[in-house]
């Protein structure tokens, strides 16, 4: 049987590695840059190099950025007192994409997951405790401090919101914060025929007066 | 709303050149780079510039290689007067993988397809059109050569095979030269019920005495 040459072997190894490409579309992908023009093959390489040498973690809400403290954090308009937790970066993207959240964020980095050996000091629940423990109140508006647990509405997700909002309840300054859950039921365009049961029964217990 | 750091922005655009991979993939693979270790990422990126530099294309079948002639084609077991004509290079590792085959091969790097504007000149008939001229039959057990095509059942490899046919029907020494294409028919385990029309009339004009 011919083998393949060593570095088409090593990059599909290393496909394989990537979240949802299997051995087939590791295979596909190696044979396309095999074909692709060189200029691109060292495009990706470039930029890939570039990645872990530009891209910064904000040290106020650990999103991704250009800087030491992301856009959102400098951006003196967005609502210092409105935290948005969330579990990756990338959430924090797909919610600025929609544009109408003026708050700021606080990247978790994933969630709790006994199953993966994963505990509360393995995401950055203590981050953003201390966050919330330094946080003063401005002589604005409100003086309230409101946290959204964005977490995803799975299992694990679920079981992390409970556990920070847990830990801010024994917080000392408890009476100013505010915690919510992101809203939780039937998505917009669905149809409540082939709802699973668990999405029905919280769209149920969502429900809004109106 | 918040911009991507530009590596980010940059890399979720490659990502979606790449087949198969969507905006949403894109995105998910170079977030998942952007908190992957350094030292994956610096792996990655190495191999790319690897496989421009090592890989070749052989000169014989054009199959991927790391010489200048490829392992079947170097290897003097394998029957030089079975020649099976593929679409890709990755379908010669799948045939390999099987191991019952024991010609060599000839990599088209394609088919025609009008609706593409790719043309027969576009792929390599005439390299596989010289190859057959200039074939000349050893002294062996066998003195004609065989000549499978193995492009893919669709409409363009269906058509694609048929063109090389008539190609090769055109040449001096066509007496000598076998053509053949690969059965096509249901797959092993699939279900005659659930079996699209066209592969159910191939299965029954493909029937095979037994």
């Amino acid at each position: 049987m011919a083998q393949l040459p060593r570095a088409v072997r090593d990059l599909i190894n290393v496909f394989e590695r990537l979240p949802g490409i299997g051995p087939k579309s590791a295979a596909r992908l190696a044979f396309y840059l095999v074909d692709a023009p060189k200029s691109f093959v060292e495009e990706l390489s470039g930029i890939l190099l570039r990645l872990k040498r530009e891209v910064k973690i904000c040290r106020q809400c650990f999103s991704v950025s250009d800087a030491e403290i992301c856009e959102v954090c400098r951006d003196e308009k967005r609502q210092k007192n409105l935290i948005c937790v969330v579990e990756r970066a990338i959430e924090v993207i797909a919610i600025e994409n929609v544009g109408g959240f003026n708050g700021v964020y606080h990247v978790l980095g994933g969630v709790i997951n006994p199953l993966e050996h994963i505990g509360p000091e393995d995401i950055r629940i203590n981050e953003l405790v201390e966050r919330i423990k330094g946080w003063t109140p401005n002589s604005g508006v409100s003086d309230n401090l409101e946290i959204i647990l964005a977490t995803n509405p799975t299992m694990e997700g679920e079981a992390t919101a409970l556990y920070i909002k847990n830990e801010i309840l024994k917080l000392k300054n408890r009476g100013m914060i505010k915690i919510s859950r992101i809203g939780s039921g039937l998505p917009m365009g669905a149809d409540i025929e082939y709802a699973d049961q668990a999405t029905l029964n919280r769209a149920l217990e969502g429900r809004r007066e109106i």
